[in-house]
């Protein structure tokens, strides 16, 4: 799989918020080749926590793309990139304010899921990108491929969203909000103000502890860990359940990749989005060009299946294309990273179909001109 | 309604972990009068962060137990203290260890629920009360109303177990889980020695906003909340949401009235809590005597109705007098505080058939005498 990986810097980005940044970079990958008349490509946008790194040995959606894979890489060229306000290689609040020579810290400006989607047009334009097959993510990555198909209807052909919604619910935010809590509560957060001193992991291994149990089901807890319990000298009795173990582990780890900053901003720019705020979903979508194929999991009771249906109904309701599946689960949120066959079966006869329907679109008119 | 508040101090106390308490303080409050035959009395035992406080003016139950209500005072002679391990007038982590005239803090026994039923039953029989009518409790409460069936068979006449589990599931635990390290992140936790100086307010917060999240349910929260915001000045825009707000309040209330250590210490008594390691549950039920009423909630998504399922088919199974009601409520594990209606109507039937029972089997064998 040809793979490249690269940082694009941009003069200057508008922001919801009114502020323009200057010197923004978008750290990307790309899988695969860009076809001769450039028709191609797939925006990949990752979830919260994930990266530019989508596909490839630690790849967080390794599973689904490469050759022969649910996105393949021997027809489609596959780009993700880090999304603003991240802390992997894209601007965030760990970066240098040019400015001020300092870091960003909380002086970053708060930034939104279209602010994400305006950096990541500026990088496809700047790869030679007219037009989108298609943009697919999960999660905050399907907020995306929404937003995408909305403010640039004309520059992608599909969209993709999976285990997503148009708005949090009250709980969705709640759960964010524990985890900002969680960090600005560590007395090491500072302010945000931690740069080259001891890091909030306490606070973000916290945040990521919530973040854990909501990712997984009930069953896909009970299966992983049940009631099971492994020793540990500093609990009582001398053992600990594996399942405590097991989420400790966990946000050890995630203290070492991720910026706690990054965590508030990020989780921020969820809870703000709301496609309903420019009107009733069905609005919305009117005139809508581009395909969909809508996914969730039937454990997903983070992003309940309940909230992906209210996109694809107000799809159909303007007469939109769109395919809604439900995909049987038990993995819960997680799904959308590891239930890769039944993933697979939907998303490649979807990407299929899109292909061969751009390539005719591109045919059609040459043959008006000969006739 | 005749109202007694009360502590009564038992000379020692067997632990399941083998220490043996002394001086060990229960307190408690009873609610109604003592029938001649002591044969009315009822004891509701509590959630995880209530106390001996159940009914009048501020009590966790106000709703359920009184005059006409539920738990009807007029008829019945209602008794509930705060569980061993709490905070609340009961010994537990903060009370002082008459060996080394100390707080105990960490080093206070890791208590279970059967310990806090042991402790129970001897306030019960301090009171005089042979024979309980009933034993009834939601969440911890319903645990302790099981624990009294299984050890105490021939004490208890009936039981209400309310939406509850005979164990824990990886789910409950991991969120138990967040909330102790949430505790023993704050540096004001101090290894539990706390105790007279700046209180770990900061951890003992975030549990509880963790705490209330799965108290509610998604529906509720929507409800109560949606997306709507309100005004504050340090969040970004000038606004935040008021589920955001709602948690925050909630958590800083909590570090009034709750002791972190017991925080600590009644969570793992919870974790801990397994029926089944006696036995299968149909094995444990064999012979029971206690008539059964099982109740859970549709939205109770923190001790989901499979939960409360699996206890009354164990029941069932082995032809024990057993009722299950899964009542429709929209307040997910809040349920059994707030569906009154509804609690009431299955309670106060179940109650009052209970009691014509005990009533007619205490008849009966002075009518073979007589013959």
């Amino acid at each position: 799989m040809v793979t490249e990986t690269g940082t694009h810097t941009f003069e200057s980005l508008e922001l919801d918020c009114g502020v323009t940044l200057s010197q923004v970079d978008a750290a990307y990958e790309t899988y695969g080749s860009l076809n001769a008349d450039r028709s191609n490509a797939i925006l990949v946008a990752h979830a919260f926590s994930g990266d530019a790194h989508a596909a490839g040995d630690g790849g967080w959606w390794f599973n689904m793309i490469g050759p022969g894979l649910a996105f393949d890489t021997d027809k489609y060229f596959v780009i993700c990139s880090n999304v603003l306000g991240g802390c992997r290689g894209t601007t965030g609040p760990g970066s240098i304010n040019p400015v001020t020579g300092q870091r960003w810290a909380m002086t970053f400006p708060q930034v939104t899921i279209a602010d994400m989607v305006r950096l990541q047009k500026k990088l496809v334009d700047r790869l030679g990108i007219e037009r989108l097959l298609a943009v697919a993510g999960g999660s905050m990555g399907g907020m995306q491929a929404l937003e995408w198909a909305v403010t640039y209807p004309e520059s992608v052909a599909a969209a993709l969203p999976i285990a997503t919604t148009a708005q949090h619910s009250a709980q969705q935010i709640a759960f964010n909000e524990v985890g900002r809590q969680a960090i600005m509560a560590d007395p090491d957060w500072a302010a945000g103000n931690y740069y080259g001193q001891k890091l909030p992991g306490t606070g973000l291994k916290l945040a990521r502890m919530v973040g854990h149990i909501t990712y997984m089901s009930d069953d896909s807890m009970r299966e992983k860990f049940g009631r099971r319990v492994r020793a540990n000298e500093t609990s009582p009795g001398g053992e600990q359940f594996e399942v405590e173990s097991y989420l400790q582990y966990q946000g050890y780890k995630f203290v070492d990749r991720f910026d706690a900053n990054s965590y508030i901003y990020i989780t921020r720019a969820m809870d703000t989005f709301d496609l309903t705020q420019r009107g009733a979903l069905g609005v919305l979508f009117d005139g809508m060009k581009a395909r969909f194929l809508v996914i969730s999991f039937t454990s997903d009771w983070l992003y309940p299946s309940y909230q992906s249906l209210e996109i694809a109904s107000a799809l159909r309701g303007r007469n939109c294309d769109v395919a809604y599946c439900n995909l049987d689960s038990r993995y819960g949120h997680d799904a959308f990273l590891v239930e890769v066959d039944k993933q697979k079966e939907v998303v490649a006869g979807f990407l299929a179909s899109t292909f061969r329907d751009v390539t005719r679109q591109k045919a059609q008119p040459q043959k008006v001109q000969r006739g």
